[in-house]
């Protein structure tokens, strides 16, 4: 059967807006499943190719346009008919613009540099990127919304009470705003934020077959050298935020953050955390539309009062190149790791998008250690044994 | 079955010394091979885990030692028995210390630092490093020697004309040498060789069955700007080595080596390439050692000269900030694409080892794009369309 003539979906236009656990949770089985399928154009599509075409995945190319549209939704879904994709896109517009505004009021000067793109079968982005500035080494907000078509497999994985029946292609909706922000100073650490919304509809041949739609998201932080107060003002910001609408939530997201954000090899996090969810359906539409829009209206009050507070801290050359090496690390996990950036990589999405997230500059020393209780130390144990900040 | 108590093979202690083409040459089936197994512990092996403990391998922890010593060979193999295993181990030391002399010799003052280790199985290696000097800002020689397991699918895709018969985890031998050399100067190019040897012995339960060997390896070049007296040099003497031993060599070996280092979501390879091949034994044993011992000891006088050349040419700020573009593109190889260093980091060997391959800083600008005509897009085209340099 061909596929849809559906558009591809660009998981990676947008610095890995997508991550691939959206469509394969740990807590589900794996087996059979072909992770990159979900954002594949599923070219001569049949039964028997469905796990040979993994290695030969390729998404619609994009065109870029001289001036952001008021929406990327396809004229079908309707524009502002209340329905939560449609929301869900004018939150992340809207989120896109007061963090960028908050950002451009902390450089003082500078403006982000916009590009912006559509596909041909529906959907688009945005990448704003501020570069080089005074205050931020590389600072990039990006939102994206596609129109894709996903294999069975992933419509089974996304809820596991769907019955046996196989159907055909799924076609589906994705929209998210991601986020990476690397200041120039040394005390002042990188932020990075995620939140993305997920809709199946009905299979071509199983239109009686239930949709699906489920969140996904997070926002962590990574400092090259500790100040608790900064740490604990930003983990209380998560708190508060998930507080709102279920005492579970720090707790559980918190411990999935520190989870994801893993370089195995080094046996470090990333960072010192924050919160990270993905898959999350269990719970009512509206609440978790509300819960992902609180999150995302939290990054300029968890972030900026830090970034104001150390962006002109005095520091030497050894505090930067500190920073250089953990800034190699953030590579490392992005380039190696990060289901998003590994698998956009490999798909053809917009490359500049995603690889917005690398910093600007970064270092490799070999064998580096910090001296045994120094500030370099607290931060790599910090790293190494994730801590309860409140 | 229990695996037999050998040592587990480190494939990473030695900068991505056996990278996974060994195992996994494109013109053989992959199907149902894992590729991480030729280089895992295989605790707990039974026949149905095979495929599933690819996703749980470790290697065993390496022991530093403060002295070099004479060999890593065990001595049931015999120290200097003539073996070609012996043979190769005492070229390759003698490689390492040609080409740290003939480096130090270049720099003027510094020295290599060396970290030797073994493994209680036995094997180690010996790594050594000149980091942030006056002409290069990290250069890395490694040698390794490695006694493994290796599991029967590896074994009989080494081999294409072993029987069916299904033998149990087959015990191997690997040495090998391998190299990163990145200069200060934007006008010296980075240069990496790697040159290894593989052996089986007979598996446990199949005494009878053939034992195999297999050479593999490169030198290739990865400069910022193209000086084509320079590149033809650097051509001309990879070719002159190949050419003592078969005139089918150069051609097929570069294009190999195009092959290989491509970035594949970049379109471009990571330099202007050189000679690359892997899985060689259907040419005379003793005539492949000499063609890998030519090889490697071609390499101070394919690159010496040029480093010598360009090592205090003058360049501004714009030169070296592209040289620091180049070097995000090697790390993104790397650490994205390159088998023995995405192997190696995913199993626990010596991480430092494998990771000073990466150059010591580097740079990533957000849709970055030289100007047509430029000396940095004559680069980029070269990367993206290799050419015949002699």
């Amino acid at each position: 059967m061909p596929p849809p003539p559906t558009a591809a979906l660009s998981s990676s236009s947008s610095l890995c807006l997508f991550p691939l656990s959206s469509y394969s949770s740990p807590k589900k089985t794996q087996l059979g499943f072909c992770p990159s399928f979900p954002f594949t154009r599923l070219t001569n599509f049949t039964p028997t190719r469905r796990l040979m075409t993994c290695s030969a995945v390729s998404i619609e190319k994009e065109t870029l346009i001289s001036h952001r549209p008021h929406t990327f939704l396809r004229e079908t879904d309707g524009l502002d008919d209340g329905s939560v994709r449609s929301r869900f896109q004018r939150m992340i517009m809207e989120v896109q613009d007061s963090v960028c505004g908050a950002l451009e009021a902390v450089v003082g000067a500078g403006k982000f540099k916009e590009d912006a793109w559509t596909r041909p079968g529906g959907g688009g982005g945005i990448s704003r990127v501020l570069q080089d500035g005074d205050v931020f080494e590389k600072a990039g907000v990006n939102i994206s919304v596609v129109y894709g078509v996903m294999p069975p497999e992933a419509y089974r994985a996304a809820k596991a009470n769907v019955t046996d029946q196989m159907p055909g292609p799924v076609p589906f909706f994705a929209a998210g705003i991601s986020s990476v922000l690397h200041p120039k100073n040394p005390f002042a650490p990188t932020l990075h934020f995620n939140y993305r919304y997920f809709e199946t509809d009905a299979p071509k041949d199983a239109p009686g077959a239930p949709r699906q739609w489920w969140f996904g998201g997070g926002t962590d932080l990574t400092p090259s050298y500790i100040f608790e107060e900064d740490v604990k003002h930003f983990h209380s910001i998560q708190k508060k935020a998930c507080d709102k609408f279920d005492p579970s939530f720090y707790p559980r997201f918190k411990k999935w953050c520190d989870d994801y954000f893993y370089i195995k090899h080094r046996d470090e996090r990333r960072g010192l955390g924050g919160i990270f969810f993905d898959d999350l359906n269990d719970y009512d539409q509206e609440m978790l539309l509300s819960f992902a829009t609180e999150c995302a209206n939290s990054v300029v009050p968890a972030y900026v009062p830090i970034v104001e507070k150390r962006k002109n801290t005095p520091f030497t050359e050894s505090h930067k190149a500190w920073q250089q090496l953990r800034r190699g690390r953030y590579i490392e996990f992005n380039l190696v790791y990060d289901r998003g950036t590994t698998f956009g990589l490999k798909t053809g999405g917009r490359i500049e998008s995603i690889l917005v997230s690398l910093p600007l500059t970064a270092r490799w020393e070999y064998d580096h250690k910090p001296e045994e209780g120094s500030e370099e130390w607290k931060l790599l144990d910090a790293c190494m044994n994730p801590k309860e900040w409140i």
